[in-house]
């Protein structure tokens, strides 16, 4: 997606660790008109594959995942990062591994809104290690429902984690793929 | 806003202490097309008001507040419940206690995505004890920044934190109002 490779060469910050900042449009500020076209851009990849839910991770998952759940008129479902007083006792659980925070933490969906009966798309805003990608993949298998494929925003190819999901014949598809981080700047695939 | 009263009146569970659960449709699912229902109506509400930045705070605040900011199209910025390592140093602070999970908690707005200049409508998805509207006003008033209003989908009147924020003169518009709970289900005013 053109429009999004240019924004994070436009406004992107690189620090230390590979991380790539995008926070002036997709991770703080959010930028709604490029949010959306993000989510008719997940669409046409998916349009023909009956997504009945969208499932994704709070924060920064939320608002790709609702664009793209406006384009295709099916519910969102987030998964929490810790255990509130108002889930319920009826919750799926996987444990994930932030890198950027370097903490690991429960995430949660309740078994009342992810059924087996459902064909699911998984929408994140970043993909590098994949362990996010895995805690969600997790529960959708946990829950017997059909994981149908995984839209990303930015998947950072050279952290390896899209490489080894895909390797067990997980469809993943990435808006922009960035492949190295060199002094010239971002290399995308 | 009667689609809203009717879906809380179908789908909210009542929980003791006054708690409303919609998690089927506004905090934990989400329903796509209510959501850029409710971002029309806050458009509708605040239109001439010349907005130039949406302020809400992760996580469930995100999805009305990126429907309001498509209708509006202007960006969003949320607030981040605590530091993370990709924050930078130039931040805003407030301390928030929430209600519903019993802690209280940094929330964090970088100062690159709100500027002095900027005409700011708050969105949120709940009012009760008025605790995060509070910290997100202060955010505001730190920026210098000027707050011309909020917006809230679900407000538990019941529990005074609008009434007392509407005193300060603060133009406060929820598009539900829960005046009480009773034994026969939800009042709204």
């Amino acid at each position: 997606m053109q429009l999004l490779k240019d924004r994070i060469c436009k406004d992107g910050i690189l620090l230390p660790g590979g991380i790539v900042k995008v926070d002036s449009f997709l991770n703080h500020q959010l930028d709604p008109n490029l949010l959306v076209e993000i989510g008719h851009a997940f669409y046409h990849l998916f349009k023909n594959e009956h997504i009945t839910k969208i499932l994704t991770i709070e924060a920064s998952g939320i608002a790709p995942a609702i664009t793209t759940a406006i384009a295709f008129g099916v519910p969102v479902v987030f998964a929490k990062k810790q255990k509130s007083m108002n889930v319920g006792h009826e919750v799926y659980t996987s444990q994930v591994f932030s890198y950027t925070k370097n903490v690991t933490y429960d995430i949660v969906v309740s078994k009342e809104y992810l059924k087996k009966e459902d064909r699911v798309l998984i929408i994140d805003d970043f993909l590098a290690t994949g362990h996010a990608l895995r805690g969600l993949s997790n529960i959708v298998t946990e829950c017997g429902a059909e994981l149908i494929g995984v839209g990303i925003v930015i998947e950072k190819s050279f952290q390896n984690g899209g490489k080894e999901l895909r390797k067990s014949g997980l469809r993943i598809e990435s808006l922009a793929k960035i492949s190295s981080i060199t002094e010239e700047g971002i290399v995308f695939d």
